[in-house]
């Protein structure tokens, strides 16, 4: 219900990390005929656009007695400039959060509910904590398969959905959890090459070091608009940009606010979150890789062969085709970890650079990890017969056709630039000798995140001692990257505390 | 790891409701050296005084570039003045979070967990999303006995406990969700009339739209510290006192300020909430009210049942005796609903009030539950035989013994007191002629909230219409009371959207 009450705009330029967040002054003749208090849920409206945003009271002269302050995201969110007239409201009840107090207590969420809680978060009506109920409502295995069809439905509906000429669209994703796993920015041209349509919209670091997008970053534009990236599409027949700019499945995008602090990324999430992404991006076809590992994001093969089943079950459900494929997730894959130093394995690849000494070559996991996925989506295209896709896919690598696509692509994005280099490094060396015969993932991207990773685009490891390596003392394990001098040491010193991130055994 | 740098602190006068927020310029040399970044976790140092906030960057002259701003809960944490210089450093990365989310992917919370939980909430390093996810995590049935004793055993160490000359302490308490549900404030001076020692310490409310605290606080001052309950205890042998003012089970309050705008109270918090408050108040012997309704917290005899199963568990466990009461919770107890409207119906039973035409006596419901309680501790406490005691609390309440010492409780809290009237009032009225056959507890509670209760102390519901009244067009069902015409339109609007808040059936 709106109140008779106008307020002059301020933008006090607090960066509050997307929630919408305003400020009123506690004497004020609103907060006080209305009994706005701390953590209030207030509408604003101006020129018939509407948001809700959660209040904080003032005690001080921060703002006039007649003005109303905006966080940065509330500013973005309602447009306009200092000093416009907005008209407050009683926001109205949350009513789709008792979908979600009904999920804490046992009960499914229906599509119904889905449906409404992905609609009020997409309109901002969903404060942090109630975020973060829901996220974690629906994490530890709470999903079924049905419940997490009407999520993805509903995630899908909340956004535009792109359709393309081609009926045959194919896309690639990992589920993440495997630190240097950038093969998106090699399966890509590899696919356009052989003149599949690939849309590759990406994602950037939920809880890693690095995301497709943010690496992509590094090398090219990526934060495209759908005009654009249709123009990209069409001329080349693939892209890496990031899906957050072309607002496909925005729930997503705030979701991950919440999960990235939070650190959580459940199954029915993920799915919800990758397939509504893919189903939005218009793909009619989707490989999947899941690398398996103990210290991935999933820890067994029967985890693995879980999720795969939820992915297919739930592509099924929706009309999408998904293939699935586990891979070895024991080890970072590639040197890099961080969104620089992965761009720059990347390249090696691409630019199929030898091995020299001191300058090492290709990183060769990395690479044959990337012509197995493009070899499957080829086959998916139907481009190769069954058994003939990495064959497909390594000619195309080894001739110089998919480092053309992909500089082509960068071309169309906007520019291909080089990656950063770090500031400051720091050499972790083995304290004796031995052979790794076990790497800490997780251990690594924490390092790699202290570091600066993903923000810091520089930032992250250089991981030098992959299993099996046989290691002197003093040979180094990896190279620390860091943009200041206070993140470096913040990242040794927790990378010195921790005993297991290589497990070196005597001879 | 401390930083080397030193910012002049400055309070911003922002209420951003406990959670403690710092501001920093984005151009700030330390926000660049370090990295930090919105939502980044910083640890403020002053003489020797720690604690962890959450970071705010700010773009624009909010702040010089060398001042860090803090919020209202920052300020009095940190205590000091307006340009003390202070340190910064990078917080330890909160390690107990894992246990949180152990948790929530079904792995059980341990008691070491749970010390370390409760202990990093107590000390401020947990951010309202953080705290989000552990109620979440803890809500809906999903925690046992050992996990529930092991988080109340938990929660009484993180704060004082007080310990009283006499070895036997009487408490009482009510699980709540029954709007007007009175009880402590007559059974407090009742009991202590009798001579037990009952050191009441109750809390503000939840989701209700009024706890003890908030009722009583109408009456008295409630936000003593302890060695003023000590006094009051000593000299009255009673007290009703918020027990967020003198630190016990501080990790509760913490946790309240989610819970509340969640709505979410489960189970096995609950159970910890209530008894690690009471371990920590001293008492030996607690009584505990769980109404049942189909609209109370509660909502049937099977869910009360596990509840008083739960909580007498954890008692044994703990060394306290417990007893529970079910009791009836299909509708309202008393008239009033909110704060002052409440206090003013304890006050009639207190007073023996007689009904007369147009000046309704005290509430017979009320009156009879409080009796009811009271006997029941007399008899735990040892001061009534088995089956006697509800004939002494009635001999003590009809004889103004219980106002007399209600009134001397109330001189040594500080001063008896009028509980405010609200300046707008609206009658409901019925549309059309029947009995009343049901009343919605929750719906009756939210109009209440709606229209300010509890910060609005006088705001809230009289209700006229108990089951079983027949009432003809026009008659009053009930009146909203509301400190603001603001308000008053508003729980007005909500109140004639929702149909079924009387159910009356035609005759």
């Amino acid at each position: 219900m709106a109140i008779d009450a106008n307020l002059k705009t301020r933008r006090l330029g607090i960066d509050t990390y997307q929630e919408l967040v305003v400020y009123l002054r506690s004497e004020c003749h609103v907060c006080k005929s209305e009994g706005f208090e701390a953590q209030s849920r207030i509408e604003l409206r101006r020129d018939g656009k509407r948001i809700v945003a959660i209040l904080n009271v003032v005690h001080f002269d921060l703002l006039e007695i007649d003005e109303i302050g905006l966080s940065e995201a509330a500013w973005r969110a309602l447009g306009g400039i200092d000093g416009d007239l907005v008209q407050l409201a009683h926001a109205a009840p949350l009513l789709s959060f008792s979908g979600v107090r009904a999920k804490i207590y046992g009960r499914p969420l229906t599509a119904d509910t889905s449906r409404a809680i992905v609609a009020d978060i997409c309109a901002g009506r969903y404060s942090d904590i109630e975020l973060a109920a829901f996220i974690t409502a629906c994490s530890g295995g709470r999903m079924d398969v049905a419940e997490t069809t009407g999520l993805t439905r509903a995630m899908v509906a909340a956004g535009q959905r792109l359709h393309w000429d081609d009926a045959l669209v194919v896309d690639k994703h990992c589920v993440g959890g495997l630190p240097g796993n950038r093969t998106s920015l090699l399966v890509v041209p590899i696919v356009a090459a052989c003149g599949l349509t690939i849309p590759k919209t990406s994602s950037r670091a939920i809880t890693s070091p690095a995301g497709s997008a943010d690496a992509m970053e590094t090398l090219a534009p990526v934060a495209l608009d759908v005009a654009s990236m249709r123009r990209v599409v069409g001329r080349e027949g693939g892209c890496i940009v990031w899906g957050g700019a072309v607002a496909l499945s925005p729930a997503d995008d705030l979701l991950i606010r919440v999960e990235r602090p939070l650190g959580l990324d459940s199954d029915g999430m993920l799915v919800a979150s990758v397939l509504s992404k893919k189903i939005a991006a218009g793909s009619s076809h989707v490989l999947i890789d899941i690398p398996v590992g103990r210290t991935a994001k999933v820890r067994s093969a029967g985890a693995g062969a879980a999720l795969a089943a939820r992915l297919a079950a739930v592509g099924q459900a929706l009309g999408i085709a998904v293939k699935v494929v586990l891979t070895d997730g024991e080890q970072p894959v590639g040197r890099g970890i961080g969104p620089a130093l992965e761009a720059r394995d990347v390249l090696a690849v691409l630019q199929n650079a030898p091995g020299a000494p001191g300058a090492p070559g290709a990183p060769g996991d990395l690479r044959q990890r990337a012509l197995m996925l493009a070899g499957a989506v080829l086959e998916m295209g139907g481009k190769a017969l069954p058994g003939q896709g990495l064959a497909l896919a390594s000619g195309v690598l080894a001739s110089g056709a998919a480092w053309r696509k992909f500089q082509a692509i960068c071309e169309a994005q906007g520019g291909l630039r080089e990656p950063p280099c770090a500031a400051h490094t720091h050499v972790v060396a083995a304290l004796h000798r031995g052979t790794v015969v076990a790497v800490d993932n997780r251990g690594l991207a924490r390092v790699a995140k202290l570091a600066g990773a993903p923000k810091a685009a520089a930032a992250g490891i250089c991981f030098e001692a992959p299993l099996g390596t046989r290691v002197e003392v003093g040979q180094p394990l990896f190279t620390l990257h860091a943009e200041s001098p206070g993140e470096l040491a913040y990242a040794l010193a927790y990378a010195e505390s921790q005993e297991n991130l290589f497990t070196i055994q005597s001879a």
